[in-house]
């Protein structure tokens, strides 16, 4: 195989081989094919497309670059939950205990937050002592005690794909279907778990700006998680605005609390019960009816927040938290945004205001850069909210006094406002298994 | 501006602006766009296309990233002729003295061969002495003494085309329209000629493979030497058989010697001529007829032929040369090919010849390569002829006798019979100005 005439192939729209594909990424992997062969070669795939097959051996290939864990020991009750990536968006916080409580094993690797989204790591660390970098023996042994332990990523999970996404980063060529898929379902096959739960996030703050590109993703997803070998289920979720009313690590950890107790805001609450059922249907094979009478009833009973708790000690932080969530160290500045005029909020771009978040300390530029973890905004008023001028709109929080005018800006470039009332927006658009 | 934004541009079909192209071009030369962005940029460029105003833009960026030849002293008198690349072309060596005898100025640079075609510089180098690197000074002042000098490419004419070949030849981006326009031009244009006449040679041992995408390629040059201000005029010419007999360096210069003198092969000698009469007609401005009667005449009156000795002369050869080819040095051994049954020849795929007699050692795969100057093939049947068993084919040439069965191999999977007579092919499909 030469790599020139596998990009000649791709350039003339004709389809690859699996041994191509997975030759390719194995030599682009250890270096051999070089950077400029794979960016032309991804160019041409994004314009050309590739069809099921393709990215099948493409997934494959990235999920075989490096270690897989096994969990085989836990049968069929391995389930974990992937969301594409909203603002605002700490369900894994919720659905994990959820699902854990009801007797699947959810035993998940997540990753870090970088630009305008933050990452479940990120928030678990708001927890003093929470430890995100357990030993493969000590992540098996707490699934098999206690149903649930949720880590940072392994260094060597799918090195294909770190290589890959950061010359796609940097060559335009992250918007293609069949690229996305195998990125996200290559990273979650060698993770492990048997039922896999997508959240496809659509709308201003996501990677997928319409319903439609949204559903194409999820559907070649699903696909490819089936033809995979694992039960693979689909949610499509708004996210032109941000999920709840929180933005920020130790803000949304507060918040997702608020739910597990029995309380939070009704979208937040809508869409993570929505995944937790069909966490709960896939993995333990309830009828989906049946499942989500289950979620809401370990979260009325208590059995969840106990689950969570749990997974707290287990993993070295202190539960008292999650019980006094006045523990949590506060921001030492503040500012409030009120409404100039009366009217309705016809607006609030998810991903202007992820970015004013980030702008704050609650997210990160570079890979480096340190999180200021008490950083965030609380969203008083959502889209088609009606409001009164000098409602209070949100606030911003931040331990850096500094960045409050630039943070307060961009807030304001997020928003949009109308005389007249709008429609409500979907939450959830379909699900897809 | 962001090569990212560029990338994603051209990635979506949008025009790129005047000032991104040559900004992405100036600093990919300089070496702070790196490889990998540019290839990505390439492939979106193959595969989206540039319209003329972009194709123009990139045409002067690389024009402009080098050196360029000062040749306004001879007003617009000097012209330039340019080949796409063909198998057995030999026309510069014949066309170059026929307009300088007839007034034309010559300053002409040349290129080396590579893969199954063969360089002018290396053709010019069978004679002994002839000097291919002259000063700068010394090539303007044979131009104003005897109106012709041809060299090598400076070294630093048009570096970004260099740079920028060099990746599209390892990434699958080499047939874009508009990247091989500017290619061409890129480097025409610098090189100082007021009327450019391209020969764009179409057919197996083309680049392009048929006349209508010839005619594309020739249209886009065409305009775009105008749109700089150089009197620009194409050939589409027939590369499907090698032109004349004669494939390999010494062997080709003799042939082109025949010319001159007044004979050789019914197919070159038509090419030839209507290349030099476009020249003559475009730099002095003679009526085509007129431009194609006196370029008959200078070699019916020996002119031409005295201009190719006095040329010669000048720079470095010995003249004898020319007027007893019986001096150049022959090929150690030599193998006939002959025909195995009655009938016609129905194809002699020009690619696949040029490649045996680069297998004979008449080019190189490498630059650097040593070249046989010996080493070659006459043709004594071409497409159409009709043949006898036993007849003789083809005679190889070479210094290295291990290499004649190879060449045999490669030589015979050029050829197809027929039984049937075959309409004779078109020699020049068209010309454009």
């Amino acid at each position: 195989m030469r790599i020139y005439d596998v990009i000649q192939k791709k350039k003339h729209g004709e389809e690859l081989t699996k041994e191509e594909i997975s030759e390719t990424v194995r030599l682009f992997t250890d270096g051999i094919i070089p950077d400029y062969q794979m960016s032309a070669l991804l160019m041409a795939i994004c314009l050309r497309g590739m069809n099921g097959e393709e990215t099948l051996a493409l997934t494959e290939a990235i999920s075989n670059s490096g270690d897989s864990i096994d969990l085989s020991e836990f049968g069929n009750l391995t389930v974990d939950k992937h969301s594409t990536g909203g603002v605002g968006d700490k369900t894994t916080l919720i659905v994990a205990p959820i699902a854990a409580s009801l007797g699947c094993k959810v035993a998940k690797m997540s990753g870090r937050g970088l630009g305008h989204t933050g990452g479940t790591i990120d928030k678990l660390e708001s927890f003093p002592g929470y430890d995100v970098s357990l030993s493969p023996e000590k992540f098996r042994n707490q699934v098999r005690d206690i149903g649930i332990s949720v880590v940072g990523q392994s260094g060597n999970l799918a090195p294909a794909d770190k290589k890959l996404y950061a010359l796609r980063d940097v060559t335009a060529t992250v918007d293609s279907i069949p690229l996305i898929t195998s990125s996200i379902m290559g990273k979650k096959l060698p993770s492990g778990a048997h039922s896999i739960v997508l959240d496809v996030k659509c709308g201003s703050g996501a990677f997928m700006k319409t319903p439609e590109d949204a559903k194409i993703l999820a559907e070649n997803m699903v696909k490819i998680g089936n033809m995979s070998g694992r039960r693979t289920a689909a949610l499509i979720t708004n996210m032109d605005v941000p999920l709840g009313r929180a933005i920020g690590n130790a803000l949304e950890v507060k918040e997702a609390i608020e739910v597990l107790r029995g309380g939070g805001p009704s979208d937040l609450v809508e869409v993570s019960f929505a995944l937790a059922a069909m966490m709960v249907h896939l993995s333990l094979g309830y009828a989906e009816d049946v499942a989500a009478q289950k979620v809401k009833e370990s979260v009325s009973s208590g059995i969840a927040f106990e689950k969570f708790k749990e997974w707290l000690h287990a993993q070295g932080a202190d539960p008292a938290y999650a019980e006094n969530t006045e523990l949590f160290e506060c921001a030492k500045f503040s500012r409030q945004i009120r409404a100039a005029k009366d009217g309705y909020v016809s607006a609030m771009d998810a991903e202007i205001i992820g970015e004013a978040a980030a702008s704050l300390g609650a997210g990160r530029e570079k890979k480096e850069d340190a999180i200021d973890y008490t950083a965030g905004i609380i969203l008083e008023k959502k889209t088609a909210d009606k409001i009164k001028s000098g409602d209070l709109l949100a606030t911003l929080y931040t331990s850096d006094a500094s960045k409050l005018d630039t943070a307060e800006r961009i807030f304001n470039q997020a928003l949009k406002f109308s005389d007249s009332e709008l429609p409500k927006q979907k939450l959830i658009y379909s699900f897809l298994s």
